[in-house]
């Protein structure tokens, strides 16, 4: 037994503003206008036990905020098979997420079913290499070995850590001599031409037992904190929280420092697949073909005399002249403009709009909700207009707005409206008045998105002008 | 007698995307909050005969399109003042609408009175040394000279024509040798070094006699062609509407080449009045102080050590890391970003533009009209969402869709609506609604502005769909 484990955390701020907190690296879409989340989990359908059955099993440990997106692109994609999430109430690095997906496969399918650890926002090209490496280490896996995919190195890169294998093991793979830091560029330049490693892409593979009895040894404070989190846990229920309160306790680390860089019986499989982390807008700009002037261009972009710039954009044109090497991204309320070569400083600016708690950091003008979307048309202190999405089904909760009233607009399909006690159905082109303190809810019965234009109007506008009376899915 | 004479035509694409044919040059505003446009019509006004009394008079050139927010902006600046407007059908450079300028002076000032020709979309530096140039060139036009204000080079520019100039001449001011054409740069650096030479501003003093009796010496065919359109002209009306068919018949010509250039009684004051054309974002980036690092910085910008940029944010964030020498601006529907040294070709894309027939070739998000603005917040195939701010007392026309449906909430103040038969005043927070082909109207009728949002619904929502059936403004 073979159970994909997709760890999804981080925001993806090298990726700003196209990646942010609310809506992070595996959400954004790329130029076949797949997302990697869903890159991802068709790479995990592809290599998980029962592939071929009617409905193979995943386990994917995120964030509450990124569950109801995540499981809509994962059912897109493969709707019968068994996606299972835990959800963690913040981030505390791979580790105790590794320890907790342990448990539960351990408790799913028993000691020996195998974890095969994979990030949610990296790609991979070429899944032949990667079924293959897969094979190779699941073998390995089922001899003990705490395994890695390595990928073979193609430049000098000083943004990773590094593998130094050592022999070669009967049946393939290689034992694994130390796990190193991030070089500098030098080192990192001697490492290419010794052939002897690997980049870390934190891909694993390793039995329940295997990684569960490791932590044990290596980083007991961590096994036993998560330990005392698992108690508390209905291993049954789906998808499955893990409680704050202790979960906040368990020692935030990495499993390469927790347990690989100490580990006796390591091995790694070395794999060269295409691999990309994604990590900048260097490396999308590299999924994209080129022109002759080596101009890699999406979107509505008027570009006079310019070479080897990335300019993508979103709703609004972008125009350009006598432009160089340059990065160019524009989305609804944010516009990128960055020399390629200092593309990772990115993060920089993420950091100075912290510091300021700029809106853009977490959230985009589009907020995905469970029921669908909604995106801010226009936000004064006298009113502010949104357009909502709503899904077949979509539900939003009952809800009161003490300072404010709105004005819905069903502007594509029928809506099914309730104001307090009336409920009605509203066709497109009609409105309806929401006084304020007039409990009152929004739903798509039908099986076509539908689309509402909402005009807020008071002495207070803020989203939390909110009292929900009830929510079908627990978080409006 | 020295009435002010603006020329306030073309669309200067050049600082595109800000300046665009339905909102061109003269409405930009520059750092310091104010249009190229108020600043021409303060200037004028300065030297203006009257300028002190309660009346002065001006008279601007320009077309119907821009004739309502020209108003407005010299009215904000100098409601007393006589602000009288020809407007042209169509623009046929300079020399048709300046013998037009000159027979409305005749007409109103008798022979004897002195035009001061100047451009909408120029500045200014210096106000005294602009009077003192005024007064030298009044005086030489009340001996019958066609004067130039010629401005002392301080570059050697290769973007203007030049002015040679000769003999001093008594009372100030110098004869006029020849009027030569833009020059390379390396002409251009020996016409600096020699002194002689002057920069054409498009600024020319003469009395309306002068400069009617050298076009029908220079240009007989330019002063037949304007007698007929003046025939038609009701010369005492406000607005003056130039009949279309009969100026579009006039040969379309520089004043430089129709007269100027053959004139025999030509004179040249200089000044040194720091003046600018304001041609390129270049021209705009100088009026803004600079950091230490060189950067000019408008609006909400976050940028991550780059040198010696420009970057003009309007409604959105710019977060730019490790650029150089970038001109970027942003606007709602566009994004420009030009290396500084290539500014001068945003004319170029603005051609690429052209030939697709783009929206931000012509028009802002937010379009001016008579009675206020609307800013289109939402355009897709189920609805379009506009804001629409109505100035006190703005009035909207009378109109009929007979393909889609509106409707109006106000967000502020208090609207007088009229929907079929019915009139009603709607306080904010209300909303009413438009059927098809019912006739409805919009209008406000208390002292401060206020705002509307329109949705509109239907099969067909653009523009045209609207029939008029009364008008204030005979624009809409």
């Amino acid at each position: 037994m073979l159970i994909p484990v997709i760890l999804s955390g981080g925001a993806g701020t090298r990726l700003w503003p196209v990646s942010r907190k609310a809506h992070p690296k595996p959400f954004m879409r790329l130029a076949d206008g797949e997302t990697l989340a869903g890159a991802t989990i068709k790479r995990a359908l592809a290599v998980a036990d029962g592939s071929t059955s009617a409905s193979p099993t995943t386990l994917t440990v995120t964030s509450r905020d990124h569950y109801f997106l995540t499981r809509d692109i994962y059912q897109s994609i493969r709707p019968d098979a068994n996606h299972h999430f835990l959800l963690e109430p913040e981030g505390r690095n791979t580790a105790p997420a590794i320890v907790a997906a342990a448990r539960w496969v351990a408790e799913r399918f028993g000691d020996e079913a195998k974890l095969l650890v994979m990030p949610a926002d990296h790609l991979i090209k070429d899944m032949s290499v990667f079924g293959q490496a897969v094979e190779a280490a699941g073998a390995l896996a089922e001899q003990g070995w705490l395994t890695c995919l390595g990928v073979q190195p193609t430049h000098p890169e000083t943004g990773y850590g590094y593998i130094r294998a050592a022999a070669d093991l009967p049946g393939g793979g290689l034992e694994i001599d130390a796990f190193v830091e991030k070089p500098d560029l030098e080192t990192a330049e001697r490492y290419l031409r010794s052939g002897e490693f690997l980049w870390n892409a934190g891909m694993f593979c390793f039995t329940a037992r295997s990684i569960l009895t490791a932590v044990d040894e290596q980083s007991p404070d961590i096994a036993q904190a998560m330990n005392r989190v698992w108690e508390e846990v209905d291993a049954t229920s789906d998808p499955i929280e893990l409680p704050a309160r202790l979960f906040s306790k368990v020692r935030s680390e990495s499993i390469d420092f927790a347990v690989m860089e100490k580990a006796t019986q390591r091995a790694v499989v070395p794999m060269d697949c295409g691999w990309s982390d994604i990590g900048s807008w260097q490396a999308i700009s590299d999924l994209y073909e080129s022109d002759r002037s080596g101009n890699r261009i999406q979107g509505e972009v008027v570009l006079i005399d310019g070479n080897n710039n990335f300019i993508q954009a979103e709703r609004r044109l972008i125009a350009a002249v006598g432009i160089q090497d340059l990065v160019i991204v524009d989305t609804e309320d944010a516009v990128l403009v960055a020399q390629k070569d200092r593309a990772q400083e990115v993060k920089a600016i993420v950091d100075e709009l912290q510091r300021h708690n700029h809106a853009t950091v977490t959230h985009h003008a589009t907020t995905h909700r469970p029921w669908g979307t909604y995106t801010v048309l226009e936000d004064t202190r006298h009113c502010r207009v949104r357009r909502l999405r709503i899904k077949p089904r979509g539900v939003l909760s009952l809800q009161i707005h003490h300072r404010h009233s709105e004005h819905w607009t069903v502007v594509k399909g029928q809506a099914q409206v309730q104001v307090g006690e009336d409920h009605q159905l509203l066709e497109a082109g009609h409105t309806v008045a929401i006084p304020v303190a007039c409990p009152h809810r929004l739903e798509n019965k039908t099986g076509d998105t539908i689309e509402v234009i909402e005009v807020q109007t008071g002495e207070y506008l803020g989203e939390d002008d909110m009292e929900r009376l009830e929510d079908f899915y627990g978080t409006g």
